[in-house]
């Protein structure tokens, strides 16, 4: 047994028991509780186990679980950054860029570095497994939101037009999926849970 | 698009939220909070991408990580039930058999087949991917326990010897991951955070 592996694994694994303290904005389904991102990374792993046949190119599986596992864990050093937030970047800021440096850091060195690329991966988005990995964390709040009446949409003065231009990332991983998303989205005009801003006057 | 099959994925999808309500009685470590079935999930999961190679036999990973993400789904249904509960039985009860087919069958009919299987896979722990799951769920709370000088033993008053017949299920999946955690179980002794009963009077 390589005691030294083990020793360091072990240490990460206890870091990052801290993800369970980092509240994002969006909440539980029908619920008042804003979720955790362990809990909201559990989810977006049942749902590519349950959706990726809805994938518009065949992904390997295992990867995809291995990007939406992982993919906050930089959060615990850098914080969640709300989707709709205008100043802060959401992509490989130079934070988050230390932040997987330090905790996938904490692991022997070949699985530090192949970590570390799988987070990379996720981040640029170009690859197939990417692209569902990211429709499938665009998709998970959507559908909370549309359970809660509206939820950040509504709490954040979010409107139709800013939503969309951020949920239209599904459509690189899944045509379908995006199908489903697009019709909510057009759904929750309707219902007036999602607004959609007047032309201004010329 | 089969939009019926993603309808009934979706349902499921929102059903599962609800493992976040599910409280174990473990908690986070060096923690008061006690921890829940997604985070728990995940945390699994993490373990598994992570310990892997230390498993005595070759396992699937794809397959240890459905295993340990669904494995309390159940539970939405029929509760958390404690290890170290003396009245419950913990090894496929009916009522948890009734939650697993009323929850995955909400999929469409050959996921929810598949569902199943693992789920009772994991149960049986006979593969070497149910032994190596089934070692990662002993290893967690063991890992936290320690971390909270005790934790659920001091809480529970559960001696060395409850703990060491609960724990070496680990050997099972890992014999290097079984040496650590019996020389965990060893130092808590020394620390006073885990009791051995005096040997009863003749």
């Amino acid at each position: 047994m390589d005691t030294s592996n083990l020793s360091m694994q072990l240490n990460f694994i206890k870091e990052i028991d801290k993800l369970k303290y980092i509240e994002r904005k969006t909440k539980l389904f029908h619920s008042e509780r804003r979720e955790n991102d362990a809990e909201h990374s559990w989810h977006l792993a049942m749902m590519t186990l349950v959706l990726a046949e809805h994938s518009d190119k065949p992904v390997n599986v295992l990867k995809v679980l291995k990007m939406v596992l992982i993919h906050d864990i930089v959060e615990i050093d850098a914080g969640d950054t709300f989707i709709y937030d205008t100043l802060k970047s959401h992509t490989n800021t130079q934070q988050e860029l230390q932040a997987a440096k330090r905790i996938f850091g904490l692991l022997p060195e070949k699985q530090a570095k192949e970590f570390i690329a799988i987070w990379e991966e996720f981040e640029e988005g170009l690859t197939d497994e990417a692209k569902f990995a990211r429709s499938m964390d665009r998709f998970e709040p959507l559908l909370q939101n549309v359970s809660n009446s509206g939820g950040t949409w509504k709490e954040f003065e979010v409107d139709y037009q800013k939503v969309y231009d951020k949920k239209k990332a599904i459509k690189n991983g899944s045509s379908s999926i995006w199908a489903y998303a697009e019709s909510l989205l057009e759904d929750s005009v309707e219902k007036g849970i999602l607004t959609k801003r007047p032309d201004l006057p010329k």
